[in-house]
């Protein structure tokens, strides 16, 4: 194995990344080598790109960043018992400590002292990256690469549909970037009834058709509660999945789910937002569901079940696998709006091993 | 049966209410006509007599008021079944409209058509009052008349108690009026493992020692969260009752549950609130459950095996019984803070029936 | 209104049915009169039309039989408020007292006291029907009235499915009759990441894998444990539906589900069985569920819910429609195994409405 | 550290165990060696000193016998994070694999691949244990030693307890050795309303009423279930812990539950079971849950909790503290029932560390 490997690192606080060479993560007795292969490029990875308020709050630089990969092993440590060199893996990027109330009561994605990697320690955007034991997803033969690269945020869109539980009910979704819309084949294989999108964006909801939603609004329309009221017997939906962290989104998401339904909130409000707790939730018997991260593994699990049952279909949302070398392009793409998911290849480029 | 009854009424738009003879009311084919004997004056009842902004919204006078009450069975429509002439009774206030989903799936509590006697229809503060026989409530020879009278507040603290769940678990309660005390040892009873009560009156923290509450905090201390959390393994607490209604509150008692952890939201802030969804709740992965009313009946049932097993004793909030022609001294001992529960009595003051 | 009607009734202890003039059922002030249109044959009928010794057991003739149907309403008692004369409606054939513990906390399917029609009282197979205001399923426009006619078998098809959660689940049923066919395509629709079916008939198993089952085996296949494994895993199915009755069946099934997975009970043992409780259930950590009838109206809202999506296609089971005077051919049929389900016609052939 | 230990030892397969010296365990990077103090002697341990059949079909011997302990940290291995030389530790004696689905999604007390100390490899009842860090549990200093030595067993009443859900509900305890005497105090702090016992032992049922039991029943007393039903408004108990594995128990059990009631199944029959399926569980919409182990490590958490709010008090079940020198007699007073809990001290009577 190279002493040296090249990763996309933020250098110094300031926008973009550069290619650098820097040297191969070690590891510990309970540590695995991953040799990576595909990574995509989440909104997380945008706002460390640009540089923005929230990223200069959280993240220490030099630092190599992403989080959603896949790979093979490379190598393992002296404890390691259930993987072997060669197998191909993805992982969970949450590093949870395992041994604190919620990590030791199968609420590991909650740990209160959880590192995110590419975020809060060395990330994914590299040749090669350590990971805890622990955090390693075996891939099924069956799962394709580019799928197996984004089980990440897939799984974000999976967990909120499982949290909210969709089996025969309606369901609106406030939000269709990429989570969003990977949502909609993923509430659709979960068993939802009806399914609907509603974004700011007229290209999103195109799209969010293609994937299967029953219908799409544009947030702006007008009477919009009574349209989906309109569309389920008069009470309103049964779920809302929230993923566009926007408050007005939020009060129009909760306006909409009927009295005693369920609203999972994944989406991240950049500040404070003033809500009207009486009307929206409380009167309403709403039943409200913070949701962060997967859970591990649960959603890995389903993730996969979905995948293999080949009931969801995610080419549309993958709009381009590009070398990593490009990868000023990928965030000039995704900055545009040109692109949904960009997957990088850190093999097919690589000479290095 | 006398065609006029006592009864304290809201004759038009002013604070205050009038003693005033008024008809007996009518009933149809699925009514009861219940004789009520003992009635509790509520918030809401307070809301009203003051004629503050809410009422002025919300009621419109004339209108009989007060919605807490127990009674005998006075008459029964023609196609009554289920309850007799004569028998000891409560009702629940929530008149549903019983055809709805919400209706028709056990969620009756949640109907949008929902009509509140007292509120938005003639209420309990007189001599008879008609509901209809799905609201009536067969009282248990066990449950005394006190208790029966104020089984509708009780069933709001039992409700929120059991929709949060507190089975071997660390609760929180912010804000201890007469339902946040209330919940004290029904959360005790129903399983908690350790009870905290904040609210911002020292006398009502210690009414709430008195009534099982591990520890009481005035809402002004400095460093609550830690406090709490130091209580609790450094976790924080595995549930908060919130039943203030103020934004504050609110904020704190957020913080204090655990990640991964449940809050149930009774107390209704009168405005929006502004919040920090992504910290307190998201982030967090909370459950957060808007409450309100009480189900029906799994409340009453589960209100009526906590009296009878003996293990709620709220003898020390049932502060007052008078006479209901007091009515004006209970509102004024009400508002000086001078009483918890007071219970208005409807039988022993009258010579009419 | 005509004084008689037609009607199919068990006239006395001995196999079959007679044709027969029988006066219209009367209502109370909160009953309503159906004009039956359609009515499926269950097996439940085929017992009491063969006089086996279930149905010598529990059948007091002379019975009005029949309890799947859909029609308009004809009549409304005086206290009837959410149905009109003229509305096209099925109904729940399970007549709770509405006065329990059980009925009283949503849960009125399991009511101690329940008389089922053309079981307990009189039935469906009839030009009209009276039932409860209560029991009134108000049909949704898009509901054709042959599905209509067999709300009460999809519904138990609907209520298992749903009791065991099966989204992004894996499962087995055990027994593909009527309603083991009905619950392929539900559990398909409500997101069942794959279906098997196990039965001793071979066409039944092909009419499985027409209606989605992922795949099918006979319940005599050697090695079906192990097949089972294999294809989840080596871990098993997450749950077993299981619809047979069968002693057999019942044990193999439970074999197949994973550990800490589901077992939903709905197919009746005609007798005790041996059950190595500790080995299937005990050791595994299972959650077995029984399950009864359907869940008023939770389950009905479900199963229109699914056929508005247009994801369930029930062509394939409902073999036949016959006017109701060809009531001994059915049963015939049904008892050669010729048909699945035989929808009679009491509109059509009849002149006397 | 000594490099041989004193152990009780089956040797081969006949009746008894014999004190040996034996190697202290050897550790490998993920464990942890326990110096054992307290240990308590289990039913399982019993079975395996008697040599009986299922002894002889589950055991391999040689084995050091014995699973529920307490001890302080010896030695740890080179990846061990959590847990240092010196602390206080009891541990979960169910080793699971870690690596499979069940163990992946919190279920691990059910992994398929489980071994058990004490029983599939060498258990507690020496001076050293080796355990892997994932198993040990870091006592509070609140807990008894006593207490800590007995997690194990009081970790299942705890577990059948919290997941058969007993809040505010009427529960029957079929079966009172010493986990459903220790189920007792456990349901009350839990929350449950009503507590009844039933077992075929008087002197049980005695300390069952010491212990906290509303009633206690022998269960041979005739018109049983009519006695239950007439302590629950006619209804049954809400929940049902069968602790007794006995078949005639479990029949007594289930028909004493109501309809849509939920029975915890721990007891384990020696041998199938003739069950009648339809009457017990399916008409009656049962739910009825497999038990097995503890829930690692909720119900650790849970138990902890319980016994340091004070609710419970197991100073009447545990008879004995013996030195396990003294092991032949503490197994004498267990066969004669003459014991509830023995626990042996490996600490006082040892002067080898």
């Amino acid at each position: 194995m190279a002493a040296a490997m090249k990763a996309l690192v933020k250098p110094a606080g300031e926008p973009g990344f550069v290619l650098a060479d820097v040297p191969i993560p070690a590891i510990g007795p309970t540590d695995v080598l991953i040799r990576v292969e595909k990574a995509g490029i989440c909104g997380t990875d945008q706002h460390i790109y640009a540089w923005d308020n929230w990223a200069q709050a959280r993240v220490k630089p030099p630092l190599i960043v992403g989080h959603e990969f896949m790979g093979r092993v490379a190598a393992v440590g002296d404890a390691v018992r259930s993987v072997k060199v060669g197998e191909r893996v993805s992982a969970e990027g949450h590093i949870a400590d395992l041994t604190c109330l919620l990590c030791r009561t199968g609420q590991a994605h909650l740990c209160e002292r959880v590192e995110i990697i590419g975020v809060d320690r060395d990330g994914a955007f590299a040749e090669y990256i350590a990971v805890p034991e622990y955090n390693v997803w075996r891939l099924d033969p069956a799962i394709p690469d580019e799928y197996a690269a984004i089980f990440d945020p897939l799984g974000n869109a999976v967990h909120t549909v499982m949290a909210a539980g969709v089996s025969i009910k309606s369901v609106v979704i406030t939000g269709v970037g990429s989570i969003g819309l990977m949502a909609i084949p993923v509430a659709r294989a979960a068993g939802a009834a009806s399914v609907y999108a509603i974004d700011v964006n007229p290209a999103k909801l195109a799209l969010a058709t293609h994937l299967g939603a029953d219908a799409t609004f544009l947030a702006t329309q007008s009477g919009l509660v009574d349209e989906i009221k309109a569309r389920t017997n008069g009470d309103g939906v049964d779920v809302l999945l929230e993923m566009s962290g926007s408050a007005a989104a939020i009060d129009l998401g909760l306006q909409m789910v009927r009295n005693g339904g369920t609203a999972a909130l994944l989406g991240i409000p950049g500040d404070s937002i003033n809500l009207n707790l009486a009307e929206r939730i409380i009167f309403k018997g709403l039943t409200v569901l913070g949701i962060n991260g997967r859970r591990m593994f649960e959603t890995w699990y389903q993730t996969q079940a979905l995948v293999k049952s080949g009931r969801i279909d995610l080419s549309s949302i993958i709009t381009h696998v590009l070398p990593y070398t490009q990868f000023d392009r990928a965030f000039e793409l995704m900055r545009k709006g040109e692109a949904a998911k960009i997957v990088l290849d850190f093999k097919g480029e690589s000479g290095s091993s």
